[in-house]
């Protein structure tokens, strides 16, 4: 079937975005059709901008359309403590939940020889100067448990060990609400193995 | 959580797109980033394109970024046969569906005296005039089971019965693929009374 020509190519750009298959797309460029005109002017502009404004914060990696972070020019936040991630989305998520009051670095990426992706092609050296310039750093590594999360964490945990760094990592366990059945074998196992004792 | 103010405008407008919730749209704007910036450029340029460059055929009512629509000038096509829709989007339905060699006409609408929505509201006039020009016409009407699509239908059929207009309407009854059981009573009732005897 024909679309006019504006209209499918409006229907691939929207395939693009992750999750939306042909059906969806179809539906979303056709509704963007009945928003009023400024609306699609505002929207489309926005895509410009986002794109364009957004950059990273030279200080931990994460983006931000200002000059520095509004996290790292955050005078109320712990400076000393740094939450490793791995991008910039798993900042949104941690500052979501709110309660963690510390400072962010944002690796872009995980070590994968497989890839070949090395430690020089991550922001590691940048964490490392800074973890330099703080008297009493902690660094809490929060990345995921693949092959690759695991390598960067054993390769951060060398480089910091010797240099009076306070360093621990997310616990691994049962998310919360999860019923047990439904558990992989190796979260489980896991969850067993970390078990902790079961204060008052 | 304070997304960067670029950001959040852009998930604010994903969140006018139906059935985009806050964590969709967040996913579908960060995900945006990760497009080069050339396919972003493309996206905010086949918003714009396709907002303003299709319009309404003034033939038929749907929308096409030509003079006329490509199914109105498409001399393969029997412009006897009229099938008559409530809105653009159905032609794009029978369009893929592609067994119909017929035309179209857009309503834009449908009659609903309680949302104050008139015959003269919607593309009746225009309808009148192009069936008046036909030699041999035909009138499929495809609305909704509604009591606006049954108004329409009724309305429309008053209009052209005794004016030497074969008129029909699209068959009532059970899905394609769909249990029986699952079947609402009216649609049930429906397919019972408009029950068809089985050729060989």
């Amino acid at each position: 079937m024909a679309y006019p020509r504006s209209l499918s190519d409006l229907i691939n750009c929207f395939k693009k975005l992750p999750g939306i298959g042909e059906k969806s797309a179809e539906r979303m460029a056709l509704s963007l059709l009945d928003l009023s005109e400024e609306q699609v002017e505002m929207f489309s502009t926005a895509m410009l901008t986002s794109k364009n404004n957004l950059h990273t914060c030279p200080e931990c990696g994460h983006i931000t359309d200002k000059e520095l972070c509004d996290i790292c020019s955050d005078e109320n936040r712990n400076h000393n403590v740094i939450c490793i991630l791995e991008d910039y989305k798993s900042v949104f998520a941690f500052e979501k939940a709110g309660n963690f009051n510390g400072v962010y670095h944002v690796l872009n990426g995980l070590i994968s020889p497989i890839d070949d992706v090395n430690p020089e092609d991550i922001n590691i050296a940048s964490l490392i100067s800074r973890v330099e310039s703080l008297e009493n750093p902690e660094l809490i590594i929060a990345l995921k448990s693949t092959i690759e999360g695991e390598t960067t964490t054993l390769y951060l945990k060398k480089i910091f060990e010797n240099k009076n760094v306070d360093i621990s990592r997310l616990s691994y366990g049962i998310p919360m609400g999860t019923e047990i059945d439904y558990l992989d074998e190796i979260t489980l196992d896991r969850a067993l193995s970390d078990r902790k004792k079961i204060s008052e």
